[in-house]
């Protein structure tokens, strides 16, 4: 590809010299790079087409890195990891993966924070204009946030604060009219009305909350977007500068499905076809299919999920059921709460959530579900050793979730034991019920008849080691207990404990202690505050001995997940040489 | 005291009956009641005289337990509890203890929900009127949130979400003018302006976010009240409606000083005066002496609150530095995402927390501090067996805080640890580090010039038994190393580990190994992920026992704390005989 333009720019200062020709050029040299590579390796693309001349023109009009851009989520920095730098990431195929998909401090002095969750920028930039001005300097601080971004209540909260500072903050609203998925809420009618007036509209969040506001329908106009950053350069108190953009914009696939094409796998540049087509029934699946049951039944089953519908195929539960189906948005802490409510008055509402999102409602867990007793089920994804970038790392769910009084937690090992689980779940009304949700395409197993949410599973009964495998772990298991019979002649139990935030199961827990010198836990999340601490903890008194493999209390940066299932131990070779050195 | 009207009403239904002369009577009657017991016990008073007039007219209008009335924090809700049947523990102090300070379905179908942190009733409200549309019923849904809770992220994702819904739910605003402390940030400039306009001003929150709305500038006014509800009820959509209040109302020290009076220890009824002064330095004087000094050694130290100023004292360090001071309101999101952008960019932050509050900001913890290694300082009070109301139970902090990556945790066991930890938190850069503050008053015991955050304190060398005893159970471990002498003629070694997070002193550990076949951890906060559970999988795989004595995973409701460290074996007596079963 031929990028005449973009090869004169190395960094923020050499688009300074550009004129607008050039710097609508320039956009339209950086689009085909980001679609070809996108189409390689995947990505967000979406976020990313639509805000390619934004990004230009705030790099043209302020001095990054002395003024402070601060991308919200940051999967939508491509273009600016372009501008400041790393373009080569982009032009040389052999340098792809050089950068990562969102803003690293490691990587360039133009990013401030490692950021994968959204809602932040604004409360990190008040910070920035705060202690900027404790040390009596003038440079811009910029956060730019999503519209879908401003749904989640740290945002609000950071409006509001902003609004008191006296001092220079100018908060980008890249308004795409677009959550992760179509937006919803309130809120967005306004957004809508500002959109239809021109900025004039009574109805203005921002100057509700004590802001100065300005509008800029442009927002893929470079042209319009240089005149309103330059009118804002310097200003000496925090101002809103709400910018409308066109999600996708440049590849017609993306323009014509702004959900579907937010992040995507591989595809065919010219036709946006994925190259991998997946239509086996996934985990995901067998939940959807067993809610039809309940509702069928009569259940009042509640469906609802913060903007990631997409994960758990839950448009399709929305098309059958609309009326129990809820999107609220990137707002997780609602998810939780909201359903605390539904529960309380008899509904059975199920939260689909990720386990990193999930963080954002530890609070409404604990306070609204689990002090309550309500028995609301959560179905999370993304409890695993995942690799690649920390902000999404999946090693959090148990010590998140095990260590919340009434919080029953469950780690299905197949898709029997899952719809188990769940029929369970949506039968007891004692408390909250969380359920991992296993990965990849589920197996047709039939029920687990036998699922009794007090009682381990013994998959063998052996002796003098026992292996508790948490969910996936199961299969590792059951290869570490072939390579000890086969090299140590040890026949060892083999337990899928399928409950893993209490030891309730005195019969097996005494059998272990009976039988047993050393009780193996293997599980792919972090052994800090984790099921194998706890099996630790109970049979520290006794003679049995423990060791607990598992993730280590760390963010994980750039090691793929079998460097990390290697060096945690949780491999057949690693998992066996472990063991056996206690034998 | 003699309640003519009071002694007529048993229920909402007598409510009925009365004229707006016996209302107002009714609250005339109710007021001194309220003082009456506050002034004894001690509680919220503020808020609870403030809604004695919202209350009545509440339950004269709408029929609850049919209609369900859902009291945000819950903490205004004493003159709610007198008009459904619980007027007893009020008028008769016999029965004080009969009812809790926040609502509590096992004590009265009239409350839904334990709650005691803020800004969840408009989301809690959200889901019961969709499971009431679920089952077709028509019943009104009033949450009734103060204007201070408003500043919690999650009442603005409740409002955004409640104007999707199109049926009946009405959103009581009760507009004190008042956080806990006064109110902070742009919300309330645009709430004060809808005060000013009789609720015409064109920057209107609600509006914005898509809800009709209506203003009652009378809120301790019963006729206007009565008029304004009636008008909304049985309402067909969600509708805010402002209210106007007057927080203390009655009582002239708290109209006089409204934050002083938000919460207060038991008082002379007369005066105001408080029964027993402490004028003794507390553990927070500690910090606040160790801050001004780093910042006249021009540490660009700020200080951070959440509208709890008042438990550190830090009215104190606003007016030495306004500057460097900022209540963010009710807003544990931005109180943590604002030090991380203070941090990144060179300030030092010195968070002041309360752990059960803190819990709202988990993932800012992770996501903001712990993967970005920001040298932000939580400074965090409750860490503790509380006894009490579990929505304020202290016993999670350290399974919140140790299982995150990079956050360092300290327990100081008196006030010259604690300094010198602070010292050393904040001359640190490699990451976040979280303080558990002592309770009660401060010994003046000199610098801990020794401090290593890397070096557990041996404060005994011994053999055989070693007690590891987290920040405040270092008495209790020296009182039962002396029995273990005297009785059983063991010299237990004593182990001060000042920091929890991790096990990293690897001299230490190894001469535990060597001379102790059992390690006793004493922590006076859930065993479930806490500190004990860490030794117990460190000494998992050797021949040393180990014993995790501290509290259980489950959430206290009426146990004193002295029952509750009974039953949690942190007494000298009970600890002992555990220890001693494994002798």
């Amino acid at each position: 590809m031929d990028t005449p333009v973009l090869d004169r720019v190395n960094g923020p200062e050499d688009l300074k010299k550009l004129d607008v020709v050039d710097l609508r050029e320039l956009a339209a040299e950086i689009r085909p790079l980001l679609i070809t590579k996108l189409s390689q390796v995947g990505g967000h693309v979406g976020p990313n087409l639509g805000v390619v001349e934004l990004t230009i023109a705030l790099h043209t009009v302020f001095n990054s890195p002395v003024d402070h851009i601060v991308w919200d989520v940051s999967h939508q920095s491509y273009t600016h990891k372009i501008l400041t730098g790393r373009k080569q990431a982009w032009t040389d195929p052999e340098h792809y993966d050089d950068v990562g998909p969102f803003t690293d401090p490691a990587e360039s002095p133009h990013n401030y924070f490692n950021i994968g969750h959204t809602s932040t920028s604004i409360a990190l930039a008040d910070g920035m204009a705060v202690a900027r001005d404790l040390r009596g300097s003038h440079e811009n601080i910029i956060p730019v946030i999503g519209d879908g971004a401003l749904s989640g209540g740290l945002a609000y909260e950071a409006l509001s604060n902003a609004a008191t500072l006296h001092s220079n903050l100018i908060i980008v609203v890249n308004d795409n009219e677009m959550s992760i998925a179509e937006d919803h809420g309130g809120l967005y009618k306004g957004l809508a009305e500002l959109r239809e007036t021109n900025g004039q509209s009574r109805n203005n969040l921002f100057k509700a909350l004590g802001l100065d506001y300005k509008y800029v329908e442009g927002g893929n106009d470079i042209p319009s977007l240089l005149a309103a950053f330059t009118e804002v350069k310097d200003i000496d108190h925090p101002i809103v500068v709400h910018i409308h953009t066109k999600k996708g914009l440049g590849f017609a696939p993306a323009e014509a499905n702004e959900e579907g094409w937010h992040w995507h796998a591989p595809f065919n540049p010219e036709t946006g076809v994925a190259l991998k087509q997946n239509d086996k029934p996934t985990y995901a699946d067998v939940v959807l299919d067993e809610l039809d049951s309940q509702i069928a039944n009569n259940q009042p089953v509640v469906a609802i999920t913060a903007a990631i519908p997409g994960g758990f195929h839950l448009k399709k539960f929305a098309a059958k059921h609309p009326d129990r189906y809820f999107d609220v948005g990137i707002a997780e802490q609602q998810s939780i709460t909201f359903a605390a409510g539904l529960a309380e008055q008899g509904a059975r509402p199920v939260a689909f959530e990720n386990t990193t999102f999930l963080q954002r409602a530890y609070d409404q867990l604990s306070h609204d579900l689990g002090i309550n007793k309500l028995p609301a089920v959560i179905v999370y994804a993304g409890g695993r050793v995942t690799g690649g970038d920390p902000t999404h790392q999946g090693t959090f769910d148990l010590a998140m979730l095990t260590n919340i009084p009434g919080m029953t937690v469950l780690t299905p090992a197949n898709a029997a034991e899952l719809r188990a689980m769940l029929q369970w779940a949506l039968q007891q009304t004692a408390g909250p019920v969380a359920i991992r949700l296993p990965r990849g395409n589920a197996d047709a197993e039939p029920l687990d008849a036998d699922f009794d949410v007090n009682q381990m599973r013994v998959v063998n009964a052996g002796s003098q080691v026992a292996l508790l495998a948490v969910g996936s772990m199961l299969p590792l298991a059951v290869e570490v207990a072939h390579r000890l019979q086969d090299k140590d002649g040890v026949n060892a139990t083999i337990i899928d404990p399928r409950r893993v935030d209490a030891l309730v199961d005195q019969n097996t827990l005494a059998k272990l202690q009976a039988d047993h010198k050393l009780v193996v836990t293997l599980e792919e999340d972090s052994l800090a505050g984790g099921f194998g601490e706890k099996v630790s903890r109970y049979f520290g008194p006794t003679a049995v001995r423990t060791l607990n493999l598992g993730a280590k209390r760390r963010f994980d940066h750039e090691q793929t997940r079998d460097e990390l299932m290697t060096e945690y131990q949780l491999t057949p070779d690693t998992a066996t040489t472990a063991i056996e050195k206690l034998l």
